[in-house]
């Protein structure tokens, strides 16, 4: 194992389904289960280009390292993040094939010039930037949360102007917003193909939605994939769940 | 029970949950569990206008009519299934607030001026009219499955004209249609609010959604409420739609 420096408060977590290992701070930021399912959601290009956008402490990446051998890039707004997802792919000996690129997203053109990307991940900011935002919160929760420094056109433009003709856009976000993403989505000419909305339990509304939208695709075809229960009535993860966290 | 006319190839069928009868001719049309789940997705008003789209032989209405007393109107362009409609009324006494105006849908701001519908419920023909439609189809079936007489544009631009300011309008749909009802309803300014998405069984993608849009709403709010499963793993119906049909 690499030897990797942790700084105060850090600590190494691992999805014990798999062998990454993630440097994380409670104070700054952790990774949820959002950024779980959305590296498991979309089937990965084996080869090319994969760009994590509000990369954050990488996990995103890191998890979808396991299920592909393309290239990923993160990109992240803060550096104490991106400082943490970099000693993250140095740990599980992912430099060769993983990095992260300390920048405002709306700079990834100049990053990557041309329309080469053949998928984009995001789990963005989820809320917009009303009276009700806690601007008392920690500042990296902050801008990890809110749409501060990106939001949701920001991204889809983003995404039009980067990823390769039939490259895909990927997102995590919440079922509140669903309207705007889809008219944000189309807006940009990014057709939305498989939708999965995320139920903390059997009886409760959606409290998540996973996205897959195609570059300048058709808008016919959409599919509503099976819904997804995280929490059985108990308390206890489902199955699914439960593999997801810790394998058969 | 009133004395009520069959004509060729009718029967009477009754929901077991429920004690409304409705006359069915196969070869013409059948309600499906369609019509019986958005008769039950909505509260409904209890008093005021309610009116059914696309009514066919009024099933929709008449199911509804056990939750509320307000007064139904059906609106079917096909006079043979609006007869169907007539008589079914007749045989639950309902005469005295439910009936039928056989016309086309486009005509209802004529028979309702102003914006005075509580709720519009509205059960449409699910797909376009393209090279893949039969169109060796019965031809009540024809009309009532593909976009021929009316569409999801006339049904919205209708609905925004004739409800009432918060009024509601509820459809049942095909999810592969959903990006063309959100972005229709959003034109004609009815605001989705409550959707849920119904699953033929646990791991299969969804088949049928259920949308509520509010006139003149707000675009923030929406719920994405529980899936709803029609089968078991075996094919036997699941304990809620078992309720649907047969009551507890």
């Amino acid at each position: 194992m690499n030897d990797i420096e942790l700084k105060d408060g850090e600590r190494v977590n691992q999805l014990f389904s798999s062998d990454i290992k993630i440097i994380q701070n409670r104070e700054v930021f952790s990774y949820s289960i959002d950024s779980v399912l959305l590296s498991r959601f979309p089937k990965l290009p084996n080869r090319g280009l994969i760009v994590d956008l509000c990369a954050g402490n990488g996990a995103v990446g890191l998890f979808a390292s396991t299920r592909t051998k393309a290239t990923i890039v993160g990109v992240e707004i803060q550096e104490r993040l991106a400082d943490m997802a970099e000693r993250s792919i140095q740990l599980n000996g992912l430099s060769d094939r993983m990095s992260m690129i300390t920048d405002d997203l709306k700079n990834l053109p100049h990053h990557f010039p041309g329309s080469k990307i053949d998928l984009i991940l995001c789990n963005p900011p989820y809320f917009k930037v009303d009276e009700h935002s806690n601007l008392n919160e920690s500042p990296h929760y902050l801008l990890a949360r809110h749409e501060i420094t990106t939001n949701l056109d920001q991204i889809c433009q983003v995404a039009q102007r980067t990823l390769k003709s039939n490259g895909r856009l990927v997102m995590v976000h919440r079922p509140d917003r669903f309207l705007d993403i889809i008219e944000t989505m189309i807006r940009y000419n990014l057709a939305p193909k498989r939708i999965q909305f995320v139920y903390p339990k059997v009886h409760k509304d959606a409290n998540m939605l996973l996205i897959e939208a195609i570059k300048d695709g058709s808008q016919d075809g959409l599919k509503i994939l099976p819904p997804l229960f995280i929490h059985e009535e108990d308390g206890s993860y489902t199955p699914e769940i439960h593999e997801i966290y810790y394998g058969n």
